[in-house]
């Protein structure tokens, strides 16, 4: 490709508007464009690097023995009706209605449509198991897209999905999948983790996310420092501290303060409080609203993802209104405790393994020191609540955590049948009675793993391309070309012989000044420029920069060729 | 790939609702499948057939120097406003809110989108000719989705569009896409013509069709038997007949009986009479609706594309109500005959030369018989309104016309400044001055193409996919492999072998009769069938099919693997 004939569109200035370092590049690389909140065309230079993705993906997919269709973006809302989740989706879920007024929805994921196709051509055991994937546009409709196309409203993902007649078969394709899964991204040359996570809305039992370890990634991932332990910290579980709780040693005592006017006023320990917060509990349809209080050590923070997985929580999680704090325990929710209330108390596992603790009094303005649980406060109910932190022990058994962040790149769940179950996807068994299936799920964010590999690929110069997506092999950049005869004929040829030899070059032919090719050529990230200057072509040589290592040499022309068997 | 772990999803039925031999077939053969009113879901034979027509799009659009790109589906509906098509496109366009209640639409086509992109990263003419292209997912909300794939809503598309600083540079690239659109359908090996057509909604001057030759087409093709000349028949021109009108011989004659009773009864030659319609003409904001006759000869079609394309018409074309018809000619329209109307009257250039006519007379019930223009009618608009008609004289000058019936697969169109007027999209010139851009864009039915290779390329067992297409180059068919091991092993190794070579190759292993077998490769198409049977064993030789020809050969084993390269 001839840069005059090619859609470059490299900028010189950080757009303002991006924040991440990964979209900033994107932009000034002249990878994407966007065209309104989320939404991103792809340039040519974006789109090499996204297909090369695509490709990889597709390649062990492919070997892992799945089969490639296409489904459709517009789906019919029905199909979603049928499943239930078209109200518990949310916003992020766009309908809309065709020229007839039917219900359709632009698909953010495709468990629906694959389970009703499934349920239509499969009629027997024997022809399970069976995996397919598509690499498709999707549509979320985020609240607030950001990061460029790391988090944004269409994108392109690979979604792929399993279904057997038996959960050790599901299993087995879980397995596949995984591995598979570490092929791609080893491929991608990508720092990744897979990492045990929670199933979320999808739904299912067991669940693996794969993150790209970045600053800028939105997830926090919790590893073992002595095993291969890693999760995404909304799982990752925090166990109860080892020994008994200490026996009472002191009274309790009211303090006119109120708790954190108290925490500073006597420099205590926060370890040594407890914070109490009021949310809203599970009920059945037509009863009144439960309330019920959750009780965190001072110093760690509240797990929602933990807390909407217990079975007497509404999910989403919502937390009590003023008016609801007061009606209960008569004062603002910053004097909460959990003496005194007649409601359910959960107590954190750390929470619940204090002596003496400090706490609100449930009095405006008023706390308690000397508290203890089974002496003061009555029933609790002890669950795992809250996030875990750097030097806990590892729930594994080995080691204790360290907390990365990490950009979710892929995430597999075994679903088992809540699909097939709701949309009457069976075949007949070996006794021939019908059975309904199981289902594994596979997805990867396509669009957002060239994102993530910028993250954690570039210098101050620009981006620094893992091999097997760079968007060119090689770039050639002749020096003052339109001044010299021969440059131009040695970078024509050459140009030539690569093209000829199926090598992807750019072939810088803009009457540009070298420093302005240079910029681009760094800020494009090709692993290598072939610089062609009158100087060296004395010694019919060329010199090579490597834009990885900063490594200059020298190499005679007819060489260069023979760089990329 | 092994049939046993293949979606194969073939179908021993015919489907009631497909109307079209590729419908049913792509059905049958598990190419595609419905999820709802056009939109189709691609089980892995048909994706397979649509990634390979996708690639040798891609290839021929690169070889043609367009830089490939990705343009979001969802575009925001005030590119739509600014370029005007917003209200003119109709219910085609599908709208959509978003969270925020914002207006999109999904994209039927991205001139807008491109135009707006071009207008911020070009500044310059130095940048200019340039030309981009994707492969992307367009919805089209049609009012009656039919054919299956043929005029789906959701549909692949490729979409180019170039941009030049002068006419001369855009006919340049409008000739080269020309080429390149006819190097694309002959690699697909189908039976195509370019044609000339009407640029219709999306405007501008010139434009032609790629049309594939079918009975199921929709479009009507009119051809030169003597020359290169083919034109959608919206746009072949048809002549005026050669010669002087002849003078009038007879004398005006009332006949009691309406027009059409009247041709009956008398057995007259309908080429002697003339027909008459009212439509809406084009007024101003605010005028009052202005009618308009149309006058036909008798054995004519109205072309309503030219009677659109006319300056004193209202697009699209409105017939006048029966009241509209009553105000102006006090008849039903069934009496409507050219004499005595007030309004404009426009005839047709083969009825303008009739003498001595028969039509209506603007009375229920009554004809005037020995009608003639001059003498009778006043003054008349003769313009060219007609479809032409097999033996017409061709509009280049050489030969007659034959019509045949085609599936539009491609459209050029040079669009000259209409969107980059409206949206902006201009650089600085030579002399440092704004000048805006010509465009052109070029658009091919992916999608589509692949149900008109099965129109042109299928027979009473299937589908005869051309080589370049074909889901799979061979299939492996094993007689009886439960009861041989010398089949199994045979087999198993031929197909090793070939997926060491490279070779796209379905083996199968299904616990299948060989009826079964046969029928599902000959429906699904694929070329060459190896047949492995025990007979044959003995003397290490295995049986070839040709899916084409239907013909059948032994071939020594060792042999098989030499016929792919």
């Amino acid at each position: 490709m001839r840069t005059s004939q090619y859609l470059l569109s490299t900028l010189k200035e950080t757009p303002a508007s991006a924040e991440v370092i990964s979209h900033q590049l994107m932009l000034r690389a002249g990878l994407v464009r966007s065209l309104a909140s989320g939404l991103y065309t792809w340039l040519p230079t974006g789109l090499r690097v996204l297909k090369k993705v695509e490709n990889i993906v597709r390649e062990e997919m492919q070997r892992a023995g799945a089969n490639e269709i296409l489904m459709p973006m517009v789906q019919p809302a029905d199909l979603w009706q049928e499943s239930g989740r078209l109200d518990d989706y949310g916003p992020e879920l766009l309908r809309l209605k065709d020229r007839h007024q039917r219900d359709f929805v632009l698909g953010p994921t495709h468990e629906e449509v694959v389970t009703k196709l499934v349920a239509n051509e499969l009629s027997s055991y024997k022809q399970l198991p069976v995996t397919v994937f598509q690499i498709q546009t999707k549509f979320r409709d985020e609240i607030r897209p950001r990061f460029g196309v790391m988090r944004g409203r269409e994108f392109l993902m690979k979604d792929a999905y399993s279904f057997h007649l038996e959960d050790e078969c599901l299993e087995k394709t879980y397995q596949i999948m995984f591995d598979a899964y570490c092929r791609i991204f080893e491929r991608l040359e990508l720092d990744f983790r897979p990492v045990i996570a929670d199933a979320g809305s999808i739904g299912g039992e067991k669940s693996h996310e794969f993150h790209v370890l970045a600053d800028s990634g939105e997830d926090d991932i919790a590893f073992s420092d002595a095993s291969d332990y890693a999760a995404n910290i909304e799982k990752a579980e925090a166990l109860a501290p080892k020994g008994e709780r200490a026996e009472p040693t002191q009274d309790i005592e009211t303090v006119e303060l109120k708790l954190e006017r108290l925490i500073k006023t006597l420099e205590l320990d926060v370890k040594t409080t407890v914070k109490t917060w009021l949310v809203v509990g599970a009920t059945a349809e037509g009863e009144p609203i439960k309330i019920v209080a959750l009780v965190l050590r001072g110093d760690h923070q509240l797990n929602e993802v933990k807390v909407e997985n217990l079975a007497g929580i509404a999910a989403p999680l919502t937390f009590a209104t003023d008016e609801q704090v007061s009606a209960i325990a008569n004062c603002h929710s910053s004097s909460l405790g959990p003496k005194g209330l007649t409601i359910e108390v959960i107590v954190d596992r750390s929470a619940a393994h204090l002596s003496d603790f400090v706490c609100g009094a449930n009095e405006n303005g008023r706390s308690f020191t000397g508290v203890n649980w089974q002496r003061d406060c009555g029933e609790i109910n002890i669950q795992d609540i809250r996030n875990v932190v750097a030097g806990d022990p590892s729930p594994c058994g080995q080691g204790t955590i360290e907390i990365k962040r990490g950009i979710e790149v892929g995430h597999i769940f075994q679903l088992g049948r809540k699909y097939a179950e709701a949309m009457k996807c069976s075949v007949l068994n070996e006794n021939g009675k019908n059975q309904t299936l199981t289902m594994g799920c596979y997805g990867i964010g396509v669009s957002r793993i060239v994102a993530a590999a910028i993250e954690q690929n570039h210098d101050k110069y620009g981006i620094k391309w893992p091999k097997a997506i760079a968007p060119f092999q090689v770039a050639i950049v002749p020096m003052n070309m339109a001044k010299s005869a021969r440059v131009k004929e040695t970078a024509e040829a050459l140009y030539e012989s690569m093209l000829q030899a199926g090598i992807e070059v750019l072939f810088d032919d803009r009457k540009e000044r070298p420093g302005v090719m240079f910029a681009d050529h760094e800020l494009i990230g090709t692993p290598l420029l072939v610089i062609i200057g009158e100087r060296n072509l004395d010694a019919q040589q060329v010199e090579l920069k490597n834009r990885i290592t900063g490594e200059k040499s020298l190499i005679a022309i007819d060489d260069v060729l023979a760089l990329f068997n």
